[in-house]
């Protein structure tokens, strides 16, 4: 009876604990064609070989947000499925392109808890890393939960919470070797504007829209192996309803950015991350951006630019918050992010 | 105006027949994407090349019902056609992994004919072999089907009934190449429950469920080039509904059960099965299995485990048939199988 | 505020303008399964490695649709975004197989203008042709579609009417070089009709039907990258359906025309092309074809043959126009394409 996976708790986590997830996972070109097909991506160094190598890497690498939900999923089973919350995330990086063929494991570290003064739940804190079969980390980053009590008679721990950066210097972003953008392509990458055409505090409307499918976003969820009930059976939540993966609108308002910010080519750091409110099947997400900072890098030709990226489900673009200071209820993700540019 | 294919009817079969069936496929990295799109599958040795290796492997293989349904949907438009239900399997055994790139055929052979007793229809029993390019079977499993005669006029055949073995024989099961589970890592795989932990009439509820959407058994009825009108086209059945194929159930509850059995890696033997009720879209569809026998093996740390794997759309688990003997309504499918479980 | 692409209107094409389309695509074993995931795909060539092999091919090309769709899709952020309807196609031709890992490059030559009598719109004609990594063209159509234009009082150009061929003249097709269709398995293409066996004029019902969903026509046009709003967001349009992508409704149309027409295996020429009436997710579509000619070709046991293909979403086979000469309101596409098919 005690064969089945029943989810850690929050008296299951010690600071210091290390948990090595399960089932590592191979990526190659189907991941790669279904992430095309299940979001408008378009930009150019994830679509093209012959634009990889024109900006002198070896092929078109798997798009960063297939990294970071692979790495991610295998966590589901040890860190959330008893989660209340998804709080937060700090300290993203990508590391390492991840290229057809490589197989990606995943493992976190616990650093914090602190129990919630209602007795009944607490924080979780960990800092996850992926890594390839070279054992080389391609990606980490510290995400917080809120997981319930099993016991509630469990003693609470002591606390520690992290002292982590609200964005990740860019100084220390992880530029991949070779990476070239002076031949840059721009008729190619579809748009002209480079890293000193956008001004900090610019706000893009992104346009385009895509109303959700109960079909797409449970194959994007699955394809990750993330095993969260309440995306996949009707009867997990009360209402009836599958909850969309926050990571399904992640990355479709990354891919809606490409109109307007085709040349944001590479993500290379993950400041920051609330996904404000649910998203269900017949939402149609819209998104918009918001240039946070610029950054110069070493890599010739490569600027940095840290973004906001909003996505909706209504409303008007560029409206974030109400009067008293929380997510207005038509926002899904406030996502805070480096990228790659063209200088 | 003969240029379509009606199929065959009853009084086309004779025993001896042997049927090529059309279109070799080609599988490779897409399929291997879209089964993990399509089905929450995470057993470990098809998840990844690198923990395949490390079982003696050269690569992960193609999902062992990718084989299956591949070869198996083939097979429809020569022999289920014109099929009033699909009755049930027998003597099935995955003989060679299926690896990226191959490329399969099919081919059957009649090897029994029996007329009901209403003279309008009868049940064909076909031994169905899959091959790869190098001409080495990879699948070979019994069927039988009940057909409609197309010529009620048509004489009745003398009934042949092969005898067929209730269950492989363990020492039958084929297991490939080099497989060696000594340093089988249970972390990595996801649980840690070994063959030694399971006994015979163990029962374990997969608890995890997934509601149907008819863009997925589509797609995945599609991509095994199953051509059943039933399952695509709305006016093809009296109530508009579309029939979701068997073998999508399968793959369903087979991925779903690794919650409890996800070191029971390789699907080597097929012992029987039924489709026990129709599945359609908006159904919720849960496992749980029964393990029904255990037998050693020649190779290194490899043990079978023969299980009952039942799939249902409601109702409590552990319930399979009705006072009277049948299957209870929401029981979907009910397969017997041998799998390959570390020791 | 200008960062996102407003697409061109009528104005803004000029006669022997060059359009650069962006986004090269490396497409491959991804691209290829799907394809069979959202069509009943069948056609042998395009099925096995092997079959293609003994067809003198070096292996199973990519459906030759999907290098329709790709370059096609390339070229609506340029000439369709802001396009009222799309009136034609001509002059199409498939001149080297695409192979997994091309990258395709889309470019298009503006052949034509004419403005509309209103003044409000005109009509654009394109030459488009795609490209692979080493420069080879491996597709070229014209198209022309009613534009809309930005500023009403813009001067109208001066008219071009390009004179387009009616047909592609078969002494024109591209063969693929070392087709040879000899040696061909019949029985493993799944049916025994050969070029002989079709006279012209004759007509053949599809059967098969195939009920849309949004999921799929959706991840259809997003992997071809095509852009249009219409097709993904519910709010694009008056009445909040979501239209379906023209390209989906030929490449079932043409995956249905297997049952019947299953050898006539490769696409290499388009004479025409009307999308007669919207296309909704709920339709069933079906098809038939007529055959419109047949030629004879160099290459060995290879016939070219000329087919109408005409998708419908009800009605009886073999109907197409009203008294009015206007197509009837259930047909979706009327097509005139070029085939290859063993002699």
């Amino acid at each position: 009876m005690a064969k089945t996976n029943a989810g850690r708790f929050f008296e299951d986590y010690s600071v210091g604990d290390v948990l090595t997830h399960a089932v590592p996972r191979t990526v190659g070109a189907g991941e790669r064609a279904l992430y095309h097909a299940l979001y408008p991506a378009r930009h150019a160094l994830y679509s093209s070989d012959t634009f990889a190598q024109a900006c002198g890497i070896a092929a078109s690498p798997l798009d960063d947000m297939i990294a970071f939900h692979t790495v991610f999923g295998k966590t589901v089973p040890d860190v959330s499925l008893n989660a209340v919350a998804n709080l937060g995330y700090a300290e993203g990086r990508w590391l390492k392109p991840v290229w057809q063929g490589d197989t990606l494991t995943s493992q976190s570290e616990v650093i914090g808890v602190k129990q919630n003064s209602n007795g009944k739940s607490g924080v979780v804190y960990v800092r996850t890393t992926g890594r390839n079969q070279r054992d080389e980390a391609v990606l980490e980053y510290v995400r917080w939960v809120m997981v319930r009590k099993g016991d509630l008679d469990a003693l609470a721990p002591e606390t520690v919470v992290p002292d982590l950066n609200k964005v990740v210097p860019a100084g220390t972003l992880a530029i991949p070797d070779g990476l070239n953008f002076e031949n840059y392509n721009f008729d190619l990458a579809g748009e002209p504007h480079r890293w000193g055409d956008y001004a900090v505090g610019e706000q893009i409307d992104h346009v385009d829209g895509v109303t959700m499918e109960e079909a797409e976003h449970m194959m994007a969820t699955r394809l990750w192996q993330n095993t969260a009930k309440v995306h996949f059976d009707t009867s997990a939540r009360p209402d009836g309803t599958r909850l969309i993966y926050g990571g399904h609108v992640i990355s479709m308002a990354r891919a809606l950015s490409f109109n307007g910010l085709a040349n944001a080519q590479m993500v290379v750091g993950l400041n920051a991350g609330a996904h404000a409110n649910p998203c269900l099947a017949g939402d149609t997400v819209r998104a918009w951006s918001e240039v946070l900072d610029k950054a110069e890098t070493s890599a010739p030709g490569v600027g940095a630019i840290r973004l906001r990226l909003v996505a909706t489900k209504g409303g008007a673009p560029f409206q974030l918050r109400g009067e008293d200071g929380k997510y207005l209820p038509e926002v899904l993700l406030d996502l805070d992010y480096w990228a790659l540019m063209p200088m």
